[in-house]
């Protein structure tokens, strides 16, 4: 996408050196990360510098890759295999990482592991184009569409999975309004879909995650697109803590709700969502909060009651009977087990 | 209620001058905001230094008290009304305001008005404790309870509605979990709920708004439990952002929802919630929040993508469908229009 006139992918590889856009400074500021090894890397996964589900997946290939660099002759597999490990443990929620330490691992030289890593990331920007190209046929005229958390093309490598249908549909000249839940606790709604949509002059409103009902009630939108960080076989989601909650207001309100997703996020080996660890992370991700104060600098503070604590789920399952399809570079299907590994036949 | 080993009512008058806990500077400071004239508390009220149902509608009653003080002997009656008419503007969803406003307004002279307003304030420390008293029962061992936004006695001028009936539980030494809504875009129940709780030394959690799905889900959650700004003859309830999603919820779960309120809220004259004016406020609620930084000073931070716009709806309308009973000082009665009216008889 582009950023200040200039064209830029949320994450790449160079001569070794892993670069992203930094997603903690977003939109407040925009620099570029440059982590020389693949701890750095891992570092920069956990820390969340680069998120969302594709673009993790490709910053873990990359990792990869740089461990297949520095892994010196002796105990070259156990070094490889401790580094997949890392990278592995950064994230335990999101499947594109797995697929994607898995394909660059089982390359066979350096060479291979680099080009493997840097197919993953093509192949990625590929299949996120059709996908906007497919979903786009659902985006209506003059309709308000509520999407969760970010799953554009900050989230993957370009394009993005749930905003590349209206990426599209702005480029066929499509009058829409969408509208963002913030997305709490990490706020990546209000920062990044938010900043994504302004770039592309569209159209867009922030909304509480707690509007997002009323709205719906109020007739207001038309329809729930969200990406997924996993799906099992039966259809049942991992996405964003709060993408479960739309979803069953979206059912009560007979509102369609899309999921827009790689084929790597496909995991037949989980039976339903049962099976999907679901991360918990830190409560001080509640509790506090960074943003930009009037002199335009970064800065944290406390929104929560000095004393108290949280509880804070990062996913939550959404069972397949919420989804009206899933929007995938093959076209749209259902949210089953038939449709689902039809896909890979 | 007690703070640092003092007693303190929410707001209190006191020889023509009206005291509150500064409720914006809550939790990260405890502060009397002191109001010399009907003006000031009628900008308190608006600027929500007080806010909640209860503690507005009481606030309210004070500055109309002050407007009888204030008001000349000429255009006595001009004067009354246009105080009336600007505080009854400050926060067109509070039906607990209206109330007060007329009965102060109603009194024949300056010092009934002002013996009309404090009636309103000890009448309602006496019905939350009632309220408290009826709600206990519901109260059982070692269950999680979920609560959105603050009615907890910052709400009112003391106990509250919905915080009531754990604050009575909790003197007969129950022993239960609550679940806090940050509640954005105000964050009442991070900053406010959490803070009554934790003085009163009740085991709590703050979830993001969007985790209450995922906790019921889970199996942590036993009961729902909010106060009501409006209830119409029918049963549908005016409250903050965000009731009407936990309301969807908690009937996909199971969740029996229950609503603490004062006969106050009751308005017999709105046949159903979709006659409740909704107020909408300022996006800058949404884009912008405040906190405490590094050195325990209050400040502002922009939360979301510069040059992004919000909606800010400030409540929302639940259904009766959705609601399993009010909890009053009468005892609990079912949201339809037959034990809503026998309560007045």
């Amino acid at each position: 996408m582009i950023v200040n006139g200039k064209h830029f992918r949320t994450v790449w590889f160079d001569k070794g050196l892993v670069h992203m856009i930094d997603q903690n400074k977003l939109p407040f500021a925009f620099e570029i990360l440059t982590c020389k090894t693949w701890e750095e890397t891992a570092s920069a996964i956990r820390d969340m510098n680069v998120r969302g589900a594709g673009a993790i997946g490709v910053a873990a290939g990359f990792a990869m890759a740089q461990a297949f660099m520095s892994a010196g002759r002796t105990n070259r597999m156990e070094c490889l295999k401790r580094a997949r490990q890392a990278i592995e443990a950064t994230r335990p929620t999101a499947y594109d990482l797995f697929y994607a330490t898995q394909k660059v691992f089982d390359s066979i030289t350096t060479t291979k592991a680099i080009a493997q890593a840097q197919l993953i990331a093509d192949d990625s920007i590929r299949e996120c184009l059709q996908i906007g190209q497919v979903g786009e046929k659902l985006i209506q005229n003059h309709t308000g569409i509520l999407t969760h958390c970010n799953a554009g093309w900050l989230a993957f490598v370009d394009h993005g999975s749930a905003l590349a249908p209206l990426y599209e549909a702005k480029r066929n000249t499509k009058d829409f309004t969408v509208y963002v839940d913030e997305t709490r606790p990490r706020n990546q709604g209000a920062r990044l879909t938010a900043w994504e949509l302004g770039n592309e002059h569209i159209r867009h409103f922030i909304l509480a995650d707690n509007a997002a009902g009323f709205m719906m009630q109020q007739g207001n939108i038309q329809m729930l697109i969200t990406g997924a960080d996993r799906v099992a076989r039966n259809g049942d989601i991992a996405n964003k803590i709060g993408t479960l909650e739309k979803a069953i207001l979206a059912r009560t309100f007979n509102i369609p709700f899309y999921v827009a997703v790689p084929l790597s996020t496909f995991d037949l080996s989980m039976k339903s969502g049962k099976e999907i660890p679901v991360e918990y992370r830190h409560p001080d991700e509640v509790l506090y909060l960074s943003g930009s104060n009037r002199k335009g600098q970064i800065q944290e503070i406390r929104v929560a009651a000095p004393g108290s604590d949280a509880i804070n789920p990062a996913f939550d399952i959404t069972p397949a009977e919420y989804i009206t399809g899933f929007i995938t570079a093959k076209g749209i299907i259902q949210a089953n087990e038939t449709d689902i590994v039809n896909l890979f036949h």
